[in-house]
């Protein structure tokens, strides 16, 4: 692939699978995953970046399989001790996780940017692949509900996604500057692929593509833009994606993804189980490609991965 | 004991066993204890107060009897998390005690003063025995070396204690607000005794001393100043105060404790194995009671607290 570039746009942890699998296919630090930060938060005067440390741990090998979330031999004595001090523990912080976020909080209090932070812990556990935040400015996803705004995580964790969604809100937007790298890799005429993982489009994915410019610079660039479906089957594979557009009055289906995403997409990934709605994918002027799209094993992610670069391929010509 | 009132001065560990033989006499909300803040200090941009959060552990039934410090079924994975991002380790924090750093760090963010967090922290483990730190403001001892000064964690922690000490520091004393609730009780009629606990003098007991108006309070109250003696045949029980005292040029004996004290004290109390040194204690014009002061289990914390507030009656009269 000689000095070939890849950008692969994450979300937390079905976009940081796929990522994984991108890093095993030897694109070394040509691989540069751009994390959504919207979902951070400030949590017992903590920052918090689930996003980022989903791929971090994913791309070292650190996450937990089973729980499906947070590090591997976790433990919870924190929390049990933050518990009988009358602490808020709606937000489980498992007691290795918290090294990162004491960490960040601290790099941060003393002026590190957080791409600064992000490849100081990269770099301690040896990952090649380049992992950055959409953003050095904080941007704080705000779910709209029937009730008001609720911040992302409180929708989201100490809500357990109940509350009925009308829209979003990005706060900082607007004046949030996209991350220097990542913008720098959109113009550079090495660039691949733009692979949009399978995460949440509207909380995961859209962030990314509101941060003032992206969406241009990704249009601009000669690169094909993939994108991967998170929804299979009618299903959301992890977390509140299906439940959001049912709310939102779209159809909770691969083909609603593909038009959500619209022109700005090259390619749309769909799995096998929805084939049937590769043709209208192809009538909105997006080229199809039928998949196994549900990563289960390691291998999975690799063979996703291989699927996804080689579609670009195709998509390029 | 009707509406008497106990102060107890204290430093760490030792302090803190006395504060718990004296917390089970029945005394109630009657016992203010007193914690040195001097060993405070920040780290990983947490603000840790390593006296009052082991009289709180000891006080609550919640500290490790076995390993002498920090609290027990305690785990580490927060350290294991840190030291692979090449985090500042030297310091052990377990994952339990974290919940106090972290919540204490968040409180004094928003305003909090270190008297509230604390009340707040006994109150939601229903301690009855009031604990309040000797100042709400910042005090950070400093250890003076041929080397030049270290602040106090530095030197006790991070390098052992191995430094040649040639004297003292305490930042911010003389700006520092000796604690309200403390002042008041000094100055209550009901006050029976001002205890001493066996704490290192120089670097526990000192700063507390040192804080303005502390000493002249004490003397001005009526009820009698007690001091156990830390040193038992010549040895510390725990930590460097016998070692310091060599270094400062001083014998390091029960009697030199006494002798530092100086004045201030109205009785103190050696160990059965110091008998010898109580008639010299004595000529001091400090009347010297011989008990057993090396507590073992909570029996001996009991026993040794009983002995102390029926010795303060005797030197009362």
């Amino acid at each position: 692939m000689g000095d070939h570039k890849i950008i692969a746009l994450s979300g937390g942890v079905g976009g940081a699978k796929l990522a994984l699998g991108l890093s095993r296919l030897d694109l070394g630090d040509r691989l540069l995953v751009v994390a959504n930060v919207g979902d951070d938060f400030e949590h017992l005067g903590l920052t918090i970046c689930p996003d980022l440390d989903s791929n971090t741990y994913a791309l070292a090998g650190l996450n937990d399989e089973v729980k499906g979330w947070g590090r591997a031999d976790e433990g919870w004595r924190f929390m049990e001790a933050l518990g009988e001090f009358g602490g808020e523990n709606w937000f489980n912080l498992g007691d290795r996780d918290l090294a990162l976020h004491v960490l960040r909080t601290q790099a941060l209090a003393k002026g590190d940017s957080l791409s600064d932070f992000t490849r100081a812990i990269t770099s301690s556990l040896d990952l090649t692949t380049h992992l950055v935040p959409m953003t050095n400015d904080p941007v704080r996803t705000m779910v709209q509900t029937p009730d008001g705004a609720l911040a992302f995580q409180h929708y989201f964790v100490r809500d357990r996604c109940e509350p009925v969604v009308t829209g979003f809100d990005f706060n900082g937007i607007a004046t949030a500057k996209p991350q220097r790298e990542f913008m720098a890799t959109l113009a550079d005429a090495d660039l691949q692929a733009i692979i949009i993982t399978p995460s949440n489009p509207f909380v995961s994915i859209d962030p990314i593509l509101s941060l003032s410019g992206v969406r241009e610079a990704m249009k601009v660039a000669d690169a094909p833009i993939i994108a991967v479906s998170p929804i299979v089957a009618g299903m959301a594979i992890k977390g509140p994606a299906a439940k959001m557009m049912a709310e939102l009055g779209m159809p909770s289906t691969a083909l609603a993804v593909a038009e959500h995403y619209g022109d700005l997409l090259d390619g749309f990934i769909l799995d096998h189980s929805d084939a049937d709605q590769a043709d209208t994918v192809a009538a909105l002027g997006i080229k199809p490609l039928v998949s196994k799209t549900v990563m289960q094993s390691l291998a999975d992610r690799e063979e996703l991965a291989r699927d996804v670069l080689a579609f670009a391929e195709s998509c390029r010509s």
